[in-house]
């Protein structure tokens, strides 16, 4: 038998009480928007947010728009002839939170461009492994908040959950959450008008449904990155790269020709 | 500061000696061909079963098309004017597996009508929930293996993996693995012959890069599956859908309206 | 110079005094529910069939579910262990009309496992050509309806007219209408009570953006049967399969090495 | 009866002698790469250019990632805080052709940044009409040609052809063509070196299917715009929006409520 977590499994009881003052997250709104414009997007990270806050997180939030990245699939651009490029710095904040939310608005049912650009970025990292041998995301968390004013929640969280998971981040149950209107134009999330009319509340704040799934994606986090934390992020049994470049294999037998 | 997974980590240094073999795994297959047809992808998510079995895993493995199970958003379709329904009893399969793969062709750049319908079939028990009160899937992890003879492994795997975790499925890193050959019409996974044309080995079986993510895939969902079991799901503190519904919020606040 | 339209245009100054009566319209209805139970999109569909009707479309509706149609990728499943499929006849009632109608509601953000399955069965036709040796689509229109209640309409959309221009149906601008109400549970279009409560008026029949929509769909769908049709069809010119496998290439030149 | 095409069909039998001569194709290149650095993705939207060169059209290549365009969805976004915009030059040259065909490359699974920044720019001038008071996109026609390693023409095609068809392009059959080479790393199209070792031949460059979709694609933008053309854009009857905002109707009827 080989030995997998008893190494791994440095329960500690006393941080174990419940608090979750040991964890970072980063979250990377990828509005269009430059600051100070407001970010719709940005006011319901804003509530996942507080949760964490609450529980002890540290936070960190990125307004990606506003740093000068180019996009590409190179870890500095600057060396593909961009002038500037602010990836490494912002690489380095997000690599060490161990959990990730991407926040982003919907275009045409999609997630925004800067989002895209984000997760090339990420992408670009890629070739980085841990300590373990494992892809560089092994071990953190990812989730996601998607804001628009009719539809696309879904299939933007889609695609950025898929995105995470397969740079390495794990993706607990209900990581996405949002806000939509009714079909066609409309205020969106947070807004007190619409076409010039003074609305009774800000849109979309009172809305159970999104209330709730704000909450359990921050709680779902929160707690698998917990989790992760204390067993020393996840076991490298079966899922070094380094390791299968050196020709292990674990239980891996080849598909028989017959 | 509220306990919460002091008791939730029954932490057994034994078991957690390293082997899988308190797991439990079912696979479901959404070829559109039924048995006893031979199905490409079945044949890749053989691949994963034997890593499985070796670590000890209990397996199923459902080929849906082979039942008769009508398509609908309820859990019995005979109240809905269907003459049979297998899912009920395919249900209880999935429901007490620690893991659910599933395998699905690609038509057209899509998972296969089969794949959506055991989705849409897993919603329908979807108001169900576990004894803490989370929803049905809580607790349980997802990972998906799709094959095609040239394109959409990733697309399948983004809506395939999205629903398993909005259902409430934990999704480890790299939980799609699959194999593709180049675009246009082409053998599929483990053909031997192409176009009346004998192949010197089966497509693909000696594919690195599919085999490696096949590998990863598998210990991954075993990993977290492991992890989940061994501390008792996941803690449902912030998560739990009938405490939302008493009225118990956690560390949410509503968003402030100034 | 080759001689393009020349014959093509049979066009007929009369004929195109503005009626659309020389067209048909299939409708498929791809809801989960069995004849009688109300449809939903079938609701929002019937809207496009007046405005159809009114310019004298001859129309059709098919509500798949309500047919013996197994899964599959072939013209006939009889052939491949299934008992009944009464595609072959389904088939000559679609590729007998000018324009294809597909709806769908959403489950999980997606088009229905009966919207999948009608495509893998379009595109188990694709083999076939027809006179010109185009695709047997080639010169026929597509559109589609899709509702839910709460988020996916574009994402429908997307799935289902790729799949229709990819198998050669011609599709015109903004050829996808819907109706979505705001995230999370809620009515269903034309619902008139939700959680036991009367609503005042039928969920979505007002909805501006939604009819105006309908109606742009309608008429776009119709311009360009009507066209084609005057046209005899798309000039095959360039795109004749049966041409190319002969070895015709048009203006194609293979990329140089250099 | 209404006069629909009566004045429409402007129908030239001398210009419909077969020639394209009279069209213009702008190809809009979304790679990451600035030039002068090789596209794969160019590589293979030169071939559907040299045929369309051949037909007689006349073409104009716009590579995105060399412009100075910001993220957003206004016309101008040095009105929302950014130094420069290019975007209303470019629109420019992209409104003044029949044609637009955007390239991208795929970066997991999903089209590029720049691409999503171009459908998010062409986006923020659909408030345009045209002179029949229709979206201004009416009338032209799209494609898209998708260049990568392993997996996506389909998903990423399926969203740039969603995306344009939603703004007022018409989609031809067969309108996304591309290359794709087996899962896994792998050279890209056009390389001629992989992996340190020299190629005998520029991959994909005698790929049959990726040269007839593309041969294919080519002409069927150019058929439905020339069609366009000839008969003066999509008759506006009931898809004016301009029309409709002024309480035209034509063939529609409010749902009725029983």
């Amino acid at each position: 038998m080989y030995v997998l977590y008893k190494q791994a499994f440095k329960f500690n009881h006393l941080n174990a009480m419940g608090s979750f003052n040991n964890l970072s997250a980063v979250f990377v709104n990828c509005t269009l928007k430059k600051s100070p414009q407001k970010s719709h997007t940005e006011r319901l990270m804003r509530v996942a947010q507080q949760i964490m806050h609450k529980e002890g997180v540290r936070l960190d939030l990125i307004r990606l728009v506003d740093h000068k990245v180019p996009p590409g699939v190179f870890p500095d651009m600057t060396e593909k002839g961009w002038e500037e490029d602010e990836w490494p710095t912002l690489f380095e904040r997000i690599i060490k939170a161990d959990i990730l939310v991407i926040g982003s608005p919907i275009w045409l049912g999609q997630k925004s461009s800067v989002a895209q650009k984000l997760i090339e970025r990420l992408y670009a990292m890629s070739d980085k492994t841990n300590e373990k041998g494992q892809y560089i995301y092994y071990g953190k968390v990812g989730g996601c908040i998607i804001t628009g004013n009719e539809d696309g929640v879904k299939h933007c969280g889609m695609s950025i959950l898929y995105s995470l998971q397969h740079l390495g981040y794990v993706i607990p149950p209900q990581a996405d959450a949002g806000w939509l209107g009714e079909i066609g134009p409309g205020p969106s999330y947070g807004d007190t008008e619409w076409e010039g009319k003074k609305l009774d509340k800000p849109v979309g704040f009172d809305h159970e449904f999104t209330n709730r799934n704000t909450t359990f994606m921050a709680y779902n986090v929160m707690h698998l990155a917990e989790i992760l934390k204390q067993i020393g992020g996840l076991p490298a049994y079966g899922n070094s790269r380094d390791q299968w470049e050196d020709g292990k294999r674990w239980g891996f037998q080849k598909p028989q020709t017959s």
